[in-house]
């Protein structure tokens, strides 16, 4: 059985990755694209990387009718996506890859976002989108918020360690290189080539970014206690990937352990032997998550490095793993591509 | 049905590219896996992007049984190639992507490689693999010679034209810009990073690249008459994909219709509208080659470009897709994934 | 004898590069900056990198006190530079880096810039700026136009040639590939690291690129006869440089000769040894022009290849090596920093 | 007056590096220049970015006359170093750039380098060359040990803190991202283009990497009482620049005011504004280091940042620095160059 896929927001890097992985996806067809600026265009002129595709011609999203549609990615910029939302049909499955539904707590969302949510109900239905972690709920949900990339990385290397208690709460500290197609397709000054190639620098820093709202409210939900983390994002010169270090107060043998048995039967996340490290280089294009564990010379430390791409696991195959969960899908499909090397 | 594949050379970059393309192949399966001084290793040690999979530990190739092996893939440098296939069983079907096999002429192999030929009677038997032109005698070789990735480059843009009779054979002029992993995985200064990531220069240029063997040879053979091109290729730092500029004396609009007519039935090539042209970026990691033809301001000359992943459609792709016609397998299968970009 | 100097326009990367060099020129003193919608900021908020210098602030252009200055850099887009140098006292030097007085010729300004010149007298004054050929009449000037990057290079490789009569005026075609700096300080999509990284492509292809209104210009009054090149530029993953490859009709030994014997004394142009060619890294922040000759295998062909920094020899050294005429200096003062490699 | 320099092991990143710093300093000149294996060779082969200079040919070490030299860089590989040295005249002056020197236990540096050192009178007499903080005796001493670039960062944003007694000495974690050139022109797989440039990853991970040795050495001294400190280098896309996040608890506004002080008079380190941070972009190809410190939103937590260029401030510009001082040459000398951006 084919099912019916709309994407939101289909002119920028996630829309495209969505793009690119349903290409070869068993059971997913794409019936509808809207992009409001470039409506009218063929998806080949505004990504000619995906010009030997068959596919339907950029709309406005009141143009589309989604009388014919399964299964809705909206992959919009955040605050415009919970008007757009709430706005579709009631019966649609939605997948959203944008910061709106991620937060539970209104008040959490406004802090981090400043502004109000405009959506507190839609908020209160969502499933937050970590697929390893909230699969039955995914399962069953009419609407999955996607994680933030970052989010999800450090989450990978962290929450079966606070879920088992074997690291120190107070002490944890996230260091993290990213490429830049997180940024996504925005024209700033220092994502040009010229101002990046040669320039490594942190964003964010001090406890600004975003994503910790995620930490917040997911670490501490696991710990039944308030956790903080420590996290300072870098803009590092590369296309894809991100690579957390994770700092932690704990036994790097038994951490290692408990991330090995968390993850034993996982598709996509990968545990490399105590005392091997990933690289970005070895996850880029494909849903893995690969994570490493090495002990510090001084005795009780720790780090974790997890690695994934922030367009593939990080964000648009997450959320087709997510799809194919609410559709009744082998929670693989379409995801299964090799990283590619070099 | 599910083939039986050995690759011979899996620790060099079109070995590993070939593993991640058959990795998601409905009708092949990896039996066996050599590289000389790896051998014992894992694939997943030399190569971790690859360490999701079930495969084959390296063997030495005297170590294979090649009984249980439907075909195989040779990747391995030239010279070592065809004593290496001339002890291969005379029933295995072989694709190789060395140099070894694609001069008809034992002269001109001795000429511009440097030696004599050590099998010319398995030279004479083989055939030439650039499967848009060779198909029929594809279907039906024992052996066939993988071109050369520039060498493919250049006759995707020019084939049609010479068989046309549309540009002057005398002006012929191929300025070809490489991705670094053509080179392989070679130790050499002038592929390092820090050498390489600001460095753009000719290489082997005044008429010395190899592939001119080869271009010599396909033209000449179609046009009726001896064609000399000049061809000056560059290291660009960039990691995959190679744009050749073909600068040609004829007709733009002539020219244009001639390709757009020979390649449409092709699935794997895409003739761009007249005046666009492509770019290495919307081909990665794909079995794509696109082409743009372009009028030059003075009239009676035009410029073609062609650009294709070195790795997939230059070397790897090009073998599976001769792997399928050889196995009755859909030509295209296993290479659809779409490019990946950014 | 210190002169005091004014860049207008000091808030985009050429602005930026005099910036770098007159920091430590033995001879000049900046005494005004300008950039208009950052008027009022420190150069060190706008370039970090020059957080060290002690320089005025930015500042309006009416904001400055031309009686003060000697000598001014106009570092400004073409078609508003017309209007402001219009406006500035005569009595002041000026060395402009953008288009505008580049054309002798206004009706050839017209066609390739798209609007009449505002300013046709202040063309009849401007001296242009390829300082090896234009020596005399820069050291008198009031007012010289600085070169285009691509226009310089593609001189440099040509002018002695062309003078001395050993190549086919008909037949000459640079393919030239350029780091992304010379497209400026410019928010566009294709610029992005995300887009550029992996994506070389030509552009302003078939005969549209405006440098060619210069090497019209110049190579017709050189032969004296129109002479029409074929011109291609490449945007390449990398920050600086520029490699032109010019193939031509002619005798490669005769050619290098010509180049050598022309340029045996000049500071900045290098002639390599027949056969040897040069590459954009060995150039990359420097004031110097590296040249290689090859002959092709077909006997009356040859490539000249050219390389040099664009913001540097290609701009904004280009300029100052000009105002040091102007003003009485030393040549080659401030000029004489060696290339950054790696 | 000009002191005649020689430069041993001038085949690699950090001899060519000197040669580019002196090629402009008004007080030094190379007269003999080493490379064992490319003994004979003139510098334009091995490094043809310098071809415009008229340097000496390259020697073997035991051909070079040193009584016409005054003092001698030693840009050697460590272990042959200290070889070396020993077997020069007493009364030359040294600036070493190896690891030989560095520490003063010669048990630690067995520890750290796997072999008991050879030379441990000369150990004795070497002052270790983190200029800011060891003038005097450098400016008396007849052999200083050049830090290791690494090293040298995370002490510059962290020495002034640990004399003032502002951070907790048990929780200091240097997290470090490292441009290729570091590695030196040496031919390893993972410093290839085609595998480095998507790839960042960390290295000598775990408390394992031989600056520590350095770190350890140099803050336990300071504090009076043994410090330890966590350390992951990472090794980045990039070619030149160090950037070393130093997380410490500590109060920001306490630790910015220190380092702001401790650095006020010095030329070269830039302590920016508290809440700014640097970036590599900004200080490539000079002998700038940029500081910048924030606070994290948990109290009590600080980031001291610091970027330096490897080759320079991190080695050879910093061998010059501290080569000034021994010659009574201003310090600054040959060293106000701006960085190179973009």
């Amino acid at each position: 059985m084919t099912h019916r896929i709309a994407i939101l927001g289909a002119s920028g890097y996630t829309g495209a990755e969505l793009v690119r992985l349903i290409a070869t996806h068993p059971a997913m067809r794409i019936v509808a694209l809207s992009a409001d600026r470039k409506a009218g265009q063929a998806m080949a002129d505004v990504f000619p990387f995906l010009r030997h595709l068959d596919l339907p011609r950029l709309q406005k999203i009141d143009e589309i009718d989604f009388s014919g549609v399964d299964l809705c990615f909206c992959a919009l910029p955040h605050a415009t996506t919970q008007l757009v939302i709430d706005g579709l049909p009631r019966t649609l499955k939605i997948v959203d890859l944008s910061a709106d539904f991620r937060l539970r707590d209104v008040a959490a969302y406004e802090k981090w976002y400043g502004q109000p949510h405009a959506a507190p109900e839609l908020q209160a239905e969502a499933v937050y989108g970590l697929t390893e972690f909230y699969r039955d709920q995914i399962r069953g949900a009419r609407l999955v918020a996607g994680t933030g990339c970052n989010a999800a990385t450090g989450q990978y290397a962290l929450r079966p360690l606070i879920s088992a208690g074997v690291i120190d709460l107070d002490r944890i500290l996230i260091d993290l290189k990213a490429g830049v197609s997180g940024a996504g397709r925005s024209l700033k000054e220092n994502l040009l080539h010229a101002e990046l190639s040669e320039g490594t620098h942190a964003y964010s820093a001090g406890g600004k970014h975003r994503h910790l709202g995620e930490f917040d409210q997911e670490f501490s939900l696991l710990a039944g206690r308030p956790v903080h983390v420590q996290f300072t994002p870098h803009l590092t010169p590369m296309n894809r990937g991100i690579l957390a270090n994770v700092y932690v107060d704990g036994d790097a043998a038994q951490i290692h352990a408990t991330l090995a048995a968390a993850y034993a039967a996982e598709p996509f996340i990968q545990v490399l032997p105590l005392g091997q490290l990933p690289s970005t280089r070895d996850i880029r294009g494909s849903n893995f998550c690969h994570i490493g564990v090495i002990g510090d010379r001084i005795a009780g430390r720790a780090m974790v490095v997890a690695t994934l791409d922030n367009l593939t696991k990080g964000s648009s195959g997450q959320a087709i793993q997510n799809a194919n969960l609410m559709l009744g899908v082998e929670e693989t499909a379409g995801l299964t591509l090799a990283p590619i090397f070099p």
